[in-house]
């Protein structure tokens, strides 16, 4: 069988997700056309997705369609915007129905819980490659940002971290719980939370990398240092129980893949935050405070601080 | 050495291009922040560039960067719309500062003439992958579409068809002039004239696939057919020697990759469409008429009908 291009967004595609008032014309044509609402700032975000780098051959469509577009949601969750529209570029070594099938299965799910339409793609043959680029918007001057992190700033972060990272490391074990594998491969983008943390947060960043090395651009980007809590770090216990067994905290603070929110809030602002977040499923945890001193320090409750394990994951490094 | 995918980003592609007023934030943070104007709708298009589908391997960085944006900014002209933004997704099989050096140096230098503003991107390790989206605007409700073509337009197209695909046919021969390998490398994207042709086409597409293929697309959206008058089809001499030697029209219907635009107008709208007309460096010619009877004709001046060749590049074609 031979579908063209066209006919492949077409029939795959069109207008996956939620049916938007905004969207005036979405695939199909040379682009999108689309409605702008006043009082807003658009955000958009365009990240990529590689086989055999960010996840392996053979991996369940239906799940890569999910994460690919999950993983994309999250850093408009890490600005406080309101997720709108998305578009696919595509690149396949062939056309497999099937395939294209579960992929979008999986994409739409998402796209329709949160409100999202597919506005436009391109198709191409290749090596297999997803790049998505999702469009939110923010009230005007509203948008969290890495660099607005201030001293004596509290640092926070939703729900727990290292489970994807255990996931991770034990892929084809028999030892990795359901819990965590979901979390690997089905994280859950924080927009509720992101949104409900604006005016009330400084500065925020995504934990796609590992929280040192996204902490590492909040601090960065402010021109400040931090420490971390260890021991209040939040992890489920088969993560706290690698702690232990290992002397090993590389999964809550260098694994990566967690998508979990990483934002910091100045004290006067405190008490509302942790009341709003009353409603987050996930939690909201303290986790440290922004310093003077360049670098993030791992402070454990003894007094002892760690040696932090290497940083973030680095797609060039050597 | 050892660059993160964030040092790469920062270091070679920081808002490239045009510095524009309404972007709030370009590259560096989870996204990018953006100002929108008021009266206007936002059109988007997302186009991928793969290596040895789009391009030949080792072709020079430089052109690839200026070819990369030209044919999204191509979508955007078709659309009648102002270009404002562009973000990149780049999959890099290893880091070359050369060919990042370059590749950005071509990227730039079109935005930079056309107004766009590099305002976030994406780089991953992998097999060699562009996807560009482009960003602009145009008036509300006034944006080209394809479906909007009436019994009666009638067809023309800007500049001149088949020079791209005589380069292309002709890679490492000596026969190919300079002019017509600059029209397969450095194509321009036709906005100038999108622009002036709003209000007065029904309906447009650029050329990328080949006349009879987005013709075709434009006839299918509209519901509508064609008549090409094929001695009128503006060829340079060396196209005009081509069909004329080898009794072969695949180049000006065919070949593809000549972005210019098709438009259709209404009778009542010639007039006013060929005054506006007089100030396109490129030109505009009438080449055929919208028909009711489904598909394309293709008559000569002689009455004689062609069979048209084999119908545009449809990636996956078997």
């Amino acid at each position: 069988m031979s579908l063209s291009e066209f006919e492949l967004i077409q029939h795959f595609f069109a207008n996956s997700g939620a049916q938007r008032a905004d969207v005036t014309l979405g695939v199909g044509d040379d682009c999108a056309i689309l409605a702008m609402p006043t009082g807003k700032e658009l955000v958009v975000s365009i990240d990529t997705l590689v086989e055999s780098v960010h996840f392996f051959k053979d991996t369940d469509p239906e799940r890569l369609g999910y994460k690919s577009l999950a993983v994309n949601l999250s850093d408009l969750a890490a600005m406080g915007a309101r997720p709108a529209w998305a578009t696919l570029a595509l690149t396949l070594p062939s056309v497999d129905e099937d395939w294209l099938a579960a992929f979008c299965r999986g994409f739409s799910q998402l796209a329709t819980a949160y409100g999202v339409q597919l506005i436009g793609g391109d198709t191409t043959k290749g090596p297999l490659n997803i790049s998505i680029q999702v469009h939110g918007f923010v009230d005007i001057g509203t948008a969290l940002r890495r660099d607005g992190a201030q001293l004596g700033d509290v640092i926070y972060v939703t729900g727990r971290l290292g489970d994807a990272g255990l996931a991770l490391q034990n892929v084809g074990g028999m030892d990795t719980s359901a819990a965590a594998q979901s979390r690997l491969d089905r994280p859950i983008p924080r927009l509720a939370e992101g949104q409900a943390l604006v005016g009330v947060a400084n500065a925020a960043i995504d934990i796609s990398d590992g929280l040192l090395s996204d902490l590492g651009h909040i601090c960065q980007a402010s021109g400040v240092g931090a420490t971390l809590y260890m021991d209040n770090l939040p992890c489920s216990q088969a993560v706290h129980d690698h702690i232990k067994v290992n002397d090993d905290w590389s999964l809550p603070l260098s694994a990566g893949d967690d998508y979990e929110l990483c934002v910091t809030i100045p004290p006067e602002k405190r008490a509302e935050a942790e009341q709003r977040a009353v409603n987050f499923e996930c939690g909201l945890t303290q986790i440290g405070r922004i310093e003077a001193a360049p670098g993030i320090r791992c402070l454990r409750a003894n007094g002892q601080q760690l040696q932090p394990p290497s940083s973030g994951y680095e797609h060039f490094s050597s």
